[in-house]
């Protein structure tokens, strides 16, 4: 386990203000926390150096996209040792957008974005189920995702 | 179903773009899409307006803060009409960064993020099983994370 | 047990032709059998006195009038002695269309049609589970129903 | 997703109507809604083209024509890519009067009508599980069946 | 642990004669043995004195008397220390033929014998699901018993 | 479903005598049910012709014989196909004193008697288990057979 | 997360040895390591200072002292918050040798020692299951432990 | 069964004693018990050749070693003939300090001690998950150990 960089209050509250929002001005973050501008921009290029910063991503409301499906898809497979391939192929998937390797009775859970329960049945039993290595899936659609947010830094 | 807001190719090429890095100029995409920076500034604007584009957030490395353990975590309640009143009180922990309703065995279905399995033991057993509404848990500790990615757009 | 109605060949044609539209003719199936009209008309009285034609329904395309999503749902009660309440109240609910009482680990299972995943959402959340007998469910959602048709008389 | 045909009130009173009997006169029906006979008809007619009344069947008394085991059946095969095929084999059998593709731990579910314990013992023994395709199953018997209807028009 | 009884050769065969036929006569056994009858008395009697051989009954053919359904009960209780109470009302009801406390996830195991399907429902619904301290039930219902016979003493 | 034979009170009231004891005299009966001992005999006789009395065995303590360990197996095949082959190689164990084809998640379901817990070990891991068509098993040890009886006839 | 103490090479097989058989003497681990018997008494006296070594114990065979039945309890109580009670009632019992807060379905997992089949009912029946907080349990009886050792240092 | 080694009162004193510190003098236990230390040397001569005492060991404390991570790992094989040569593969790993044959639903339950979420991840994934025979496998974390202690000799 390496070293972790060492943040003070400033840090965490430069950090928190910018997972809100990543486009607040330095200078206004300067006031707010009363500092220069000067010393926000040196904690941000030091995070960004630390790698706590790994870049600014826009915020994109998924529902507006017609992604209408979201549901999480726990997979069997036939052999546990078929894990790397499986995931390889599961990597192909543009639906998959994220897999998790877990303790549990399944081999790898994932997270799949549909447009509609068409799609869904589709990527489930042409695309998914297609992968030689899955023996079965047992599929949690999401109806409600009432908690949607960040660490606190 | 309300109407979704149409999305032509241009579109498209923009937020991948913004998804990949918030921060790359209308300049630039300008030229890589061959189109003058104002229509790129037009269209930015125009997803912002259909609430497709929500913000922009830093992407921060979670285990860089010091965040080793992610679980999943299935919480059965007592009674399922508990439901809004379980929810409220997982809000109020910062650990639980996702909360889901799903179909499926479990009442809600969390995400997690821990420090340390110390943690995860008090935040299980002295905060989040303090609830009374909650009658079981079924932890899912996540080992390897190999895809983590937006959909396409 | 009851003695059961005795049918033979003539009946079970007349049945299978009218479970598959229940307007044709007795004249056209008294050709096609070979038979006279009248006797198609003292078969069928007959298995209307016998109870064993109910009635004539139209078939209605659920997709078309909007019911977008069917699913079944294993219910748990929070005692076994307590179905005889839940069922009443199950029966207020027009979204279940159909409820059984069966051995397996539910203690009852029914069926239920919706228009769309947010009002799945909705009825779970707010209408089902709000049933104070209720401890848990488990929702199966049918992506695809390959095969839907009568038993053969 | 496509347009769904609109509906008014009168249309679907009269669908709740023929739901229900499939042989109730228009004439009825006009006064009943206190609307023209032609008028019922005209409905009728474009509920017919449009696709959402597709046909009209008796409704039969499967206990009167001795189906006396009602069962839904979970299976499981030996790897998901042979949906399909199973589906195919399934097709075949009589007794399967419904088959669900179905999120779930099941890779189809299906309804399944028989005159008697014995017939099922036979039809799972020497029929479904000498599918090769099917690595398991599981039978849930429905013992009552207390609400069984149509959805809302 | 007491102590078990010895038994040599002879008392086995003995044994395994009565436990096909408890009417077979001494002396034909004494001839099948090559031993007096009196020899064949004498080990009787012992291996009554001892507790092993505890009566004789009749076997019936319970199909011939009506009994069609046979089936196994997991059933959960509210809670584990009712057992005991669990147990007395299990014991009136007359359809219960076997209890069992076994390791597992159920708190009681029983066979039960009904003489039908609607029976069955009856039982399950009315009586065993009525006793206060059951949660929930599991049925598994025998479709073929094709072994069931005495160990080898 | 074949005519069940006809009972009145006093055959089942002599098959409930002899399920206790087969081996109460017909005069006993007789002075008891206050009819004639050849009454007694002819009714005794009508029922072994019917087939509802089969035999008669002795009951024997399984305990005194040493069988400390009786224990309940649910088994699951490879294949729900080889059903019968499997029933075969388990009809060859002599531990094997029950079988069961039940719905539910198990392929086969046995009961099994063993002399002590190291025995069990050695039946399932080298003699059942070795059987090529078990994929798997689960077994639940009897702790306590609190009910033990005949049907009431 | 404190910081460990350091070990080199002499240290692991110093504590390898007496993982094995503490009664090793100095001398002899320092002729086997190629060192002087103070090296080995200063490594060990360093290890206890340090907490790794925390004493020495007698290895006891459980079986010679009649231990016949090993087992693993998963418990599941009626609220989760109830965690700490039941865990100072389950403290009490001397039956149980090991108790962990796991992960998974169970609310507490219990390492169970006890010398006979009846003993394991009586304390799962009248101890262990009548402890007020306790829902149910499920008990996995080992019936071999082929690997037993220490980690290695 | 064989034969117990009988033990009186004095030996199940110094058993106790040594169980929690095995280097206690026999003078002081002498004392202590009111014998004189030639008894206490005789009844620890007589436990050991009777194989109740097994040798000395010191207790480690494996976190302090860096073993961080404890869990239970329930193994599911493809075949359950494969358990003596999956079992030899499992004894090459390290990590691996506690196997059990198990009644209930896994063919192998291990207990593994690790350093590190990584370093599990690695031993699942790579080493465990490699083995031929592995179907699949489900992880308990332990979060705390609250109860770990010897037997009652």
């Amino acid at each position: 386990m390496n070293e972790l960089p060492k943040l003070d209050d400033l840090d965490r509250r430069i950090l928190s203000t910018l997972l809100d929002d990543a486009r607040v001005p330095y200078a206004e973050m300067a006031k707010r926390f009363n500092v220069s501008p000067a010393t926000v921009h040196v904690r941000v290029e030091k995070m960004k150096a630390a790698g706590i910063i790994e870049g600014t991503e826009i915020l994109v409301n998924t529902k507006k996209l017609g992604y209408d499906v979201c549901c999480f898809i726990g997979i069997n497979l036939k052999a546990a040792r078929d894990y790397h391939s499986a995931l390889d192929k599961l990597n192909q998937l543009d639906e998959v957008v994220e897999a998790y390797y877990t303790t549990g009775a399944y081999n790898i859970f994932v997270k799949l974005m549909c447009r509609s329960i068409e799609e869904l049945q589709f990527v489930l039993i042409d695309k998914l189920q297609a992968i030689d290595e899955v023996q079965s899936t047992e599929t949690l659609i999401s109806l409600q995702n009432p908690i949607n947010r960040n660490v606190i830094p």
